[in-house]
């Protein structure tokens, strides 16, 4: 076998042999198939897309390079839960212990952030003394304890992917829907969960910006995870706005406090409402509806908050030392009207620039900086009025930059629809 | 501007500036984009093609990439010759003596080989003495003396063609029409002729393979000609067949002899009459079939012949000491019937792997090895009679690999078309 024979055929639109795939993705983990040769094999599986078949031997071939998590010891149907990322979105912190104060045992293993949008594990850090970092056994044994535990990844899950998609991020060649879906779903099955639910965000600034694409991306996961015996649901969610209004590490976790403790922007409640929901009827076998009503009650009768201070304390993590950047500036709106959008993508970037975020992987994180949205699309705001707080320590922004994030009208705008649909 | 985003811009089938295109080549020469971004963009290039601003955009930038020829104190009008490459093409040994003859002024670099078809620099070689390298001054004061002089590259022509080409070589994406007229057309032009012949060939064997993308590709060519002032005119022709019958460095030498004293096959004989008649008619602008009178005169009077040694003498070459490989083997056909086809690619493959052409750079010529073809397609063959001589020296090969050559059928084939048209 050949790689050059191999990327031929993929230029040429035909159908690449389990075997083909095999030797393309091991050799490259090997060095034998160059990153270059990888790439240009990338770019021709973008154009002329993978079959079912293939997409199924690549997300396999990805998922046995590395090593998969055993949850077995653990009682009860794991359900995991992921998100293909947007801004704003903190909502594995309250689902994780909201779901888990319902019996439906979390063992979830997150990601730092790189790039716009921020990373779990970086916004669990930013309460002092939490830690993320536990061996296999320790996180099997606080979820059999308490049925919770969110860490970084231990071992070394899915190396192929890892690499292809370092590649991808390089080479124009993240936008394939068969290459999205393989490199979520080998991560996920490889993290031993029974069953999955996946938010796939739609918008500008997520990985998909258009719902034909979302849904196509929905069936290839769904799909794969039936290969695997492995339930999977995806719910298409609109991720033109940023989630909730707080966005930086510990203000995110304010919120989601404020989420837990029944209140909390309308957005992100009907997000959480939602993906819990579907949590609970995967991981407890009933209906959606019932499910609903007893993720609502946890969340009002304040059960969801009291597993989240038992979950923080058994990572040790201490909530009352949470603390946000000292220099909170109050960004006034110069027009009247409607807020008509605000860019996710421009606020993620504001956000990542006062130090958020990280641009390599070696950057520390400024946990306390952000924003909080004060006026959210469909607002009405006067001249003078405060759209938006910022919280800097010590790398500055122009507020210019600020206003640009929002785009105030005349007229309201309609109401927009957070939840698409379902597909599962 | 961004690598990634010009790497978006083409895999979203849009149209490229100058200055990204510029952008992406000198950064690549430079070592900024890296070879995985090229390949990838590469590929997108072959799957989306280019259009015909932005093919000359991708010459422009590799012609300037470094050093250009001036021919301007060569007398007369110039013409160039380019074959996209066949098994057997010998034609520029006898075009440059040929055409010379008649006034046209002949200033040709020509190549090394590289894979399974050979260059004429290496075939000169096989000419004791003869001189392949010479100084710009000495290469133009040749011309001026004699009318001829075919030499090794001088300078550093096209360095960006050079690197894309070898990283297209390994990455799958030679097969687009655009790179391969930029990559042509950028040599041909940075070598200083006024006006340019090209056979392309169309084959198995050959760089297209349908005379659709021959049509396409000559096109391409004579526009970015136009570009330049440098009037331009395509050949198409059939490369199923090995050209001639003499493949090996020295054995094609020898036929080139036969040619130009008015002997020599007739498919080589007829090529070289239509390639040589265009040239004429270029430099001495006059009719095509004036041209091809006074082409046939020169080589029937002997009078090319006389320009092929006063040529070779020039270059300190020694026709008298051209040798061929001492152990010569009969292989006899094992079947009774009419020669339907000669796998070009094969033969070329068979020929380069008993010595005569180069896998890494480094690796050593074996100048007289090689075979001479006793049965062309079409020609009736009883058993046991010749069908070819293999000629060796250190490299055996087994006389099953020869055979395989050769289809042996019971009818006569059609008689094959050898020039299909001609694009100006």
């Amino acid at each position: 076998m050949n790689i050059i024979e191999i990327i031929n055929k993929k230029r040429e639109k035909q159908i690449l042999t389990k075997e083909e795939i095999e030797f393309a993705v091991t050799g490259f983990c090997t060095g034998e198939v160059k990153d270059y040769q990888m790439s240009s094999l990338l770019m021709a599986i973008c154009l002329n897309g993978l079959s079912q078949e293939e997409t199924f031997y690549l997300t396999d071939c990805m998922l046995h390079s590395g090593d998969t998590i055993d949850l077995s010891s653990i009682h009860g149907i794991k359900v995991d839960k992921h998100s293909t990322g947007g801004v704003g979105d903190k909502t594995t912190i309250i689902l994780a212990p909201l779901v888990a104060s319902l019996g439906v045992p979390v063992a979830k293993m997150s990601g730092r952030g790189l790039g716009y949008t921020g990373g779990t594990i970086d916004k669990l850090e930013s309460i002092p003394g939490f830690q993320v970092t536990k061996t296999e056994k320790e996180f099997i044994k606080q979820v059999n304890e308490i049925g919770v535990s969110v860490v970084g990844q231990t071992g070394d899950l899915v190396p192929a992917d890892k690499k292809i998609y370092a590649l991808r991020d390089v080479t124009g060649t993240v936008s394939s829907i068969p290459l999205i879906a393989s490199s979520i779903m080998s991560k996920k099955i490889a993290s031993g969960a029974d069953k999955i639910v996946i938010d796939v965000k739609v918008g500008e600034g997520a990985l998909v910006n258009n719902i034909e694409d979302a849904r196509t991306l929905a069936h290839t996961m769904v799909e794969i995870g039936k290969r695997y015996q492995k339930q999977t649901v995806c719910i298409l969610t609109n991720m033109d706005e940023p989630l909730g209004c707080n966005i930086g590490n510990a203000l995110e976790v304010q919120e989601c406090i404020e989420i837990l403790q029944g209140g909390g922007p309308k957005d992100l409640k009907d997000l959480v409402i939602t993906l819990a929901s579907y949590m609970v009827m995967l991981g407890k076998e009933i209906s959606l509806q019932e499910a609903k009503v007893q993720v609502i009650e946890q969340l009002t009768s304040g059960k969801a908050y009291d597993k989240f201070l038992e979950f923080i304390k058994a990572q040790e993590g201490d909530i009352t030392k949470l603390m946000v950047a000292p220099k909170v500036f109050s960004v006034k709106s110069v027009k009247t009207g409607f807020v008509e959008t605000i860019d996710a993508l421009k606020i993620g970037k504001l956000v990542h620039d006062i130090g958020a975020g990280r641009t390599k992987k070696e950057d520390e994180i400024h946990y306390g900086v952000g924003v909080k949205i004060n006026k959210k699309p469909g607002d009405f705001v006067t001249e003078g009025e405060e759209l938006i707080k910022v919280y800097l320590d010590t790398i500055d922004c122009k507020m210019q930059d600020v206003l640009d994030c929002f785009v105030i009208a005349n007229d309201a705008k309609v109401n927009q629809t957070l939840i698409y649909e379902v597909i599962e």
